[in-house]
């Protein structure tokens, strides 16, 4: 069933108070990759606990232990937990979200202060680190909580709230949480929960609303090359010694090809082939060779072809080089870059990976030193979109945008995804809020204000569609 | 002749004075290449010019205009001209020195303070930025001259000094100076001037000084390669573009293996391979594959040959990248590397380099955008070592050291030798004072205090044996 319209009328009303919201939150640095900005993690925790507390949400603050970052033993932010509603009759979903963001500096090329949401009137547009990565889709269920509060509407469904600081850190901590959570049966957090519903990508392009079923891995290697016990003098030892930095970026060029081929064999192979039937989906998808230009700011798609850019994109490996720790003058004692390969259904690639390039090293013949770390990742998950759950989200998504949606799979990880859906064994949706141009991770990313009103209205919509079946149906 | 045994005396006498005034140089972080550090460039001059000064020398400071550095229009540091003694029966020496520094931060791993010349009486080694390079030096002609002033014995020859404050950026303006200044015949600062003595070197190993006759030219590239307009995340992004990443590192590997072969055709070929003759030169030289090991800090020579190694550094060309600017999460806009080439006798390798890297770009088929840099450079030099000048400084260093010299060419470059040959049409001796482990350019930068007081001992000598024949001898 439709949302009350009472409901979407409130949402209209309270634009600017909503707004107000997302640019309280996008105020705090909650850099989880920083330590320095670890207590504004922690506080950005608080900040979110505390609202949900003032529309009756019980809530619990849980610490996740500590880690080490940057030569620093920290404690990480908690996950913050909320509880509403408890009638056997209803469904019960599970939202998660992140309140931590990416960095970000005014000299990285922002062109407002990134933590102060500033707003565009003449486009719309709400800038700000956090704004749509997760910032403003959290802050949407908030809304959601705060129209039935004030309006003193019951809530369609039971409501569990899952919400982490260290998303953009690789989640630590997490995990292990969940699954201790799962092992309580009848006791833990999560007993009871339907479907899980994330909201934490974005729509494929600028104009369509979508559902997501599908996340691409991510495995993420530094490879370090060292030799001479301090910098050295290229005019003094040129030609003289073995230099790290020639052979590891030997290395790096035996990963992959100016065209995105992976070089690694077994790689590429552990994909199947897409059928023309399969292809046919990608064709259908309203995207164009234009939108990936144009969200990319620059003529450098890998083809003119939409559905392979699109494969490339959803169901292919893809690998990219990250860059090389340092600027300097000599050979230096160390090379620290990292490489990231993001992956499709095959999280044992690891091992291929780290054999061939202890080989190719091998092949070098240099005197270098090789070590290669395996750091954080993400496991790749793909759902069943033929399930109610789904079915809720695409009558939602028609009702408010009147349009019908894609169905998509994106090319990052969200690594939690398929813990819950693993540990809970039930269906996860991904259902986004912002658009595809706005720039998660990247300098002035921004929500669009219609983005972030009609989002909380999609938010709320659905659950009103998943509502519409009684509980098993 | 040998000096007179009081000027041996007064040095070994004052080595105390001579070493805190090496402090109070060392005190000025004279670092040319960082804006910020200007004014200490102006500072070291006008301390270097009061010093001469104190000691009889007629100065001149000379403006060289200005250059834009960083966005920055800033004026250069001024040329420090120096002149003592017009004896028309006495041969007439030019000096050649920088007070200028390599950059140094404690953070780079510096034991101590690199702006505080501290001692280690135990190995009695005198650590700072710029103790060797070349500081060291050039207060060792200081030293010289304070002795025959205090001890108010002329000096066996004319001398005139030209200090410079940008050698470590590319000697900008200096050129151009000398040039003009040659120009003025009979009214230029360096008319009559038999021989150029320039001490800002190293000897081969940690035993036996050496004279020095050649250098190898440098030629310093940069390469952008740019595509998309902002920083794109490699999971939205990863195999729909192409990654300027990813194309740099293809180039950067396509220019010389982890031998050190270059892989640019026709640059290695510039360089005839050497006779069995010549090789001798190599193999007699005071030099072991250790002796490169322990300056380098480890076992990375790249053959157990001598004569190999050494050639590499004194007579091959040689290519080291010198890494890659900014870190970062996803493929970035620009990628701005730097490679430098260090050649021999063939000025003109430029246009290969660029239009080899640009045909192999050509190659890669990608749409991400190059652009080439041709940044400063230097030329090669190689001097006739059957010359008066270097035959005083060969018999200077038996009296002093007791040794016999090695006859070295360097790996690295000194732009101004082959400007001084060439405009002023004299012999050009680089007489070192600092051993081979002193750390030029590197973290924990020495000078022995044995070679900082028998260095200037050996400078003033090297002027006694110059003046032994009469002019034009
Ligand atoms: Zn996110
Ligand atoms: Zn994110
Ligand atoms: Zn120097
Ligand atoms: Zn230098």
């Amino acid at each position: 069933m439709p949302a009350p319209a009472d409901f979407l009328k409130f949402v209209d009303g309270n634009e600017e108070a909503f707004i107000q919201r997302l640019a309280s939150a996008v105020e705090i640095p909650s850099i989880s990759g920083d330590p320095v900005h670890r207590e504004d993690v922690f506080r950005m925790a608080s900040f979110l606990e505390s609202q949900l507390q003032a529309y009756g949400v019980e809530t619990k603050s849980v610490p996740l232990g500590s880690h080490e970052l940057d030569g620093q033993k920290l404690q990480l932010p908690p996950a913050i937990l909320g509880r509403i509603g408890n009638d056997k009759s209803k469904k019960t979903v599970l939202i998660y979200g992140h309140f931590d963001v990416q960095p970000a500096e005014l000299s990285d090329g922002w062109t407002h202060p990134p933590f102060k949401l500033t707003r565009d009137e003449s486009t719309g547009r709400l800038y700000g680190r956090g704004s749509s990565d997760d910032k403003g889709p959290i802050l949407g269920w908030v809304n959601v909580l705060q129209a039935h509060h004030d309006l003193k509407i019951p809530l369609p469904v039971n409501l569990r709230f899952c919400f982490e600081g260290m998303e953009e850190s690789g989640s630590e901590g997490l995990d292990e949480f969940i699954l201790a959570e799962v092992k309580k049966g009848k006791d833990g957090w999560f007993d009871g929960v339907d479907c899980v519903c994330i909201s934490d990508n974005y729509w494929l392009n600028t104009r369509t609303p979508c559902l997501t079923y599908g996340l691409r891995g991510l495995t993420y290697f530094k490879i370090t090359v060292s030799g001479p016990g301090k910098d050295l003098h290229s005019g003094v030892f040129g030609r003289m010694v073995y230099e790290p930095m020639t052979d590891l970026i030997a290395l790096m060029s035996k990963l992959v090809d100016s065209s995105g081929k992976i070089l690694i064999p077994g790689v590429d192979e552990m994909v199947q082939e897409a059928s023309e039937e399969e292809r046919q989906i990608y064709e259908k998808l309203d995207y164009s060779i234009k939108d990936v230009e144009e969200s990319a700011g620059g003529s450098i798609a890998l083809s003119d072809d939409k559905a392979t850019v699109l494969m490339g994109r959803m169901r292919s490996p893809s690998l990219s080089l990250h860059g090389i720790e340092g600027a300097f003058y000599g050979a230096r004692q160390d090379r620290d870059p990292r490489e990231g390969l993001r992956e499709v259904q095959h999280p044992n690639v690891n091992p291929l990976v780290i054999s061939y390039i202890e080989s190719e090293f091998k092949k070098l013949g240099s005197k270098s030193k090789l070590v290669i770390e395996d750091l954080h990742g993400g496991k790749p998950w793909v759902e069943d979109y033929d399930h109610w759950s789904y079915a809720a989200a695409w009558r939602a998504t028609e009702e408010i945008y009147k349009q019908t949606p894609d169905l998509t799979r994106e090319g990052g990880s969200i690594p939690v995804t398929l813990t819950f859906a693993e540990a809970l064994g039930v269906n996860v949706l991904l259902l986004p809020m912002g658009r595809g141009d706005d720039g998660a991770h990247s300098t002035n990313e921004k929500l669009d204000k219609s983005n972030y009103i009609e989002g909380t209205k999609l938010l709320g919509t659905y659950l009103y569609e998943v509502a519409e079946g009684t509980k098993g149906q």
